[in-house]
């Protein structure tokens, strides 16, 4: 193999072990030998199984979200939603973020490198999706954009990775219309049947 | 120790492992060390580790909600996040349940346990606070507590749990108001320096 070729298979042989096994768990020897490597050319790379964790995860965590940018906030809206579903069905979403999570409260060095991912996250979404809104006046001017990506990203994070209860036909829609009208727009929905947050 | 002491202590002891060391690498020979009995003492009570953590687990995260009637949608709300923000501090949020989400996905049995407590946790709220505020006319009579559930619960746990921002000071007001506005109760906030999620 290529030096490329092995980064790579060592990076994709971690995350599939840290889905099977979680962090506690998990082995350097045995994240060899699914990469088809040998235990030096890993810690040639990386110190430690901490260190190797943390910059994979944070690097599959921060790929860049798409540019997001259709013109309005019930536009962008859609699209994050329908990113954020797809990315929330991803082992990364559902069980290796969660697991360093609980990891995290045990390990300062992993709490403060998800902190760091999430923040980016955080400060990408807001500091685009919410100021782009916050100009073409649909949002209020003095919106902060933390408390609107709590909003944002709070109800379908709750019901895909931690109450699992699936999608149902319409949801997505019935969700862009509540979180935009609690973020402060105005309702674009005169009928009652497509009220917020209603079936 | 009494018979039930000895249930106490292991119960307690098995919390603080469960916090300290997650369940891939709970024993229970050191939950019954910090618990001070015998092994036996817990295998008398309980089959297997994984019997033990569900069944105590599922009894702490079910203890009763309290009653949340308030009178009104924004004062049930207000009650709700002053609860939920506090349960979020315990480890049981913080440490217990993240590192047993993780657990889930390579264990059915830790699955259908958490689903049902976490089911249980949204009927309890959509059940009730919704159903009180359609009776009272404040929400449409079509709204569907599952999707309420999610806009209600997930910014705060997103922000707590997962973001790990703090609290800033007036944020669960102006949280109570947009999750109010985005369920489609009709807004109570004339001036804008009150808008929704905005700081």
């Amino acid at each position: 193999m290529l030096r490329d070729d092995i980064t790579t298979a060592i990076r994709r042989a971690l995350m599939q072990e840290l889905a099977a096994v979680g962090y506690g768990r998990l082995s350097i020897e045995a994240v060899a030998r699914r990469a088809g490597v040998s235990k030096t050319a890993i810690y040639r790379r990386w110190s430690s199984k901490l260190e190797l964790v943390l910059e994979v995860v944070a690097a599959a965590a921060t790929s860049k979200l798409p540019a997001l940018d259709t013109g309005t906030l019930r536009g962008d809206l859609t699209l994050l939603f329908q990113v954020v579903a797809h990315a929330l069905r991803h082992p990364l979403a559902s069980q290796i973020i969660p697991d360093l999570l609980a990891e995290a409260a045990r390990n300062p060095t992993i709490d403060q490198t998800l902190q760091q991912v999430l923040r980016a996250r955080q400060q990408e979404i807001g500091g685009r999706l919410i100021s782009r809104a916050v100009r073409r006046g649909e949002l209020p001017a003095d919106t902060d954009p933390d408390a609107a990506v709590d909003l944002i990203v709070g109800p379908l994070y709750w019901r895909l990775a931690i109450a699992r209860t699936p999608l149902t036909p319409g949801y997505l829609g019935t969700l862009v219309e509540a979180v935009a009208v609690g973020l402060g727009a105005k309702s674009t929905l005169p009928r009652q049947r497509e009220a917020p947050v209603s079936g």
